[in-house]
């Protein structure tokens, strides 16, 4: 019997709930609303009942496995509940799972099947998720940043997600790149995720603007209402000055970040996805060139003379620690979550 | 029948081999003068002689497991070579390993038996050390900082060095701590061990005497022909201003190296090692709270629900990363060179 389990991504403006098999294949997908001012319990309400929806559909043809979901903030897993939850009100300290699995307890379709939910950080779900089927499928060492309003990062060794001690390994984000930089609401200076995310483009293209200097910003900025990061891309990509320093910056200082993981954990790949990764075209020359310059792991890896012959005949370059995009897009930490929902351990 | 291995050190100065029980009993140290101007081949003949003589001497009452090498560069641990060895001339992409093992299976004391020998980068030999029977005995997950000339790295994960995909993972020494700061030979500017490390603060004392404002280190580099860390640190200790000052520019990099790696790993130990680590008293003291104020994790730790409640109960501070001064000294290397002796795989 083929078998199935449940993915669920809690986005600041989508749900989104997720039927999938084993092998990765979409059985079904529903978004709604995330209509998170309606508070946790409401949230939890419409999710598991679309849960169930689900659920119901496929269980007479495949086996149910398990629920996994994936939250914006820092989880503490093995309780189920949200340690820091700066995008989800109400949601601190709340114990979603417990309420996840009462929900599901009372519903008809699970019968007297205890429910089996995990609740994971979304930045972790999306990693899980493009190790299982998407750029890294098949690599055991990976190493995800996903690039949003802030810098998501998760670690992946040998197939499983790297927690650590107290479940808060991979805070890439809050990695110093800047040590008397801008100051980070996490307590720090110089944070990675104000110096390369969407939020960071966005404080630089409004200094740029303030700065009298950057006329196709401020048009646009002026004009668009949802002006942000996808505006400040199409400007730099068509050649505008002050937006294409903006991307260098950008890129020079993720470089930085990449350098940093690179030198530290030496592992086979690094996937940079989450939505300003859409800005590949914009950033990653700099990024690149950043990441050579910086890293002596990266530079050493590519004449490595460990390396099985076949890979070192397909020329040096082959050698080298592979940096590359997310291919799952938005739908990563929905994968991942739904993976979460199967495996055990 | 009780056990036994080889752990061979190699050093600027001093070439040392030991054998050592699977306990961590010390049976027998022996120290000579490294004569690295020799070459490889008469470092490897006098370190041959030693490990004969120890293994005469006690297997007939143990039985002899393998030798471990520790070396100071960056070691393919897979083919046996050394592949930078900046400080070992004429020993880059020599085959070290095949060396020993050579000149071992002519020893009649080995009789017909292989002779296993394991290669190793001495600042992971050292790391792997302090988890033995040091100062992270018996912890999982560990990384350590070895502070000399420059700064060794090692990760511990699971209870094994952490070696990554082409054996160059941990080179904490090359993070990036100043984006603009001063030039390292590894291509990179502002390298942590640029800043944080014995040659960091001769660096700084020379600048400070050169700006005419430190009277005690110009006296002290004046009279002292071996001046460095040692003495830097004495002034400090003293209450001398200037001297106070480097060592506060040195605990606060390390206290960003730290939070960098705190934030990325989330181990529950960090072993600060090496001779520069004597000066504990005179960095430690920014090192940690220039921690506490740039990791997330590292604050966030403390207060995590999810820890045992026995370990609640005994306060927050217990709920914390570990930062501590390695145990073994300069017999870190030794002891886990030693232990990859007895080790396979």
């Amino acid at each position: 019997m083929p078998s199935f389990s449940i993915g669920v991504d809690l986005g600041g403006t989508n749900l989104r709930i997720a039927a999938v098999s084993p092998e990765g294949e979409l059985l079904e997908k529903i978004s709604v609303a995330s209509n998170l001012s309606l508070g946790p319990d409401q949230v939890i309400a419409q999710m598991c009942d679309d849960i169930q929806h689900l659920c119901a559909k496929y269980r007479d043809a495949a086996k149910f496995l398990g629920v996994g979901v994936g939250v914006p903030g820092i989880v503490d897993v093995d309780a189920g509940v949200m340690q820091k939850a700066a995008n989800l009100p109400g949601w601190e300290d709340y114990p979603a799972r417990a309420e996840i699995e009462q929900r599901l307890r009372g519903c008809a379709v699970f019968e007297k099947k205890e429910p089996r939910v995990i609740l994971e950080n979304d930045a972790r779900a999306a990693g899980l998720g493009e190790q299982w089927i998407g750029a890294a499928r098949g690599v055991a060492n990976v190493a995800m940043l996903t690039l949003g309003t802030g810098i998501g990062g998760c670690i992946i060794l040998n197939g499983k997600i790297w927690r650590g001690r107290n479940g808060l390994a991979g805070e890439f984000g809050h990695l110093t790149v800047e040590p008397d930089g801008i100051p980070c609401g996490c307590g720090n200076r110089g944070c990675s995720e104000r110096y390369a995310s969407a939020s960071a483009l966005v404080r630089m293209a409004r200094e740029a603007i303030a700065g009298g200097a950057a006329p196709a910003l401020a048009q646009a900025a002026a004009s668009q209402p949802e002006f942000g990061a996808k505006e400040i891309c199409q400007l730099a990509l068509q050649g505008d000055e002050p937006s294409r320093r903006i991307f260098s910056s950008f890129g020079r200082y993720l470089g930085i970040l990449l350098a940093d993981l690179v030198n530290i954990l030496n592992f086979e790949i690094f996937v940079i996805g989450g939505g300003v990764a859409s800005a590949w075209e914009a950033f990653s020359p700099k990024m690149l060139a950043e990441l050579a310059t910086r890293s002596i792991v990266y530079a050493t890896a590519a004449h490595h003379p460990g390396l099985p012959k076949e890979e070192r005949e397909r020329g040096a370059g082959e050698g080298k620690t592979v940096i590359t995009r997310a291919v799952l897009g938005g739908d990563a930490g929905l994968y991942g979550a739904a993976r979460l929902g199967q495996i055990t351990g």
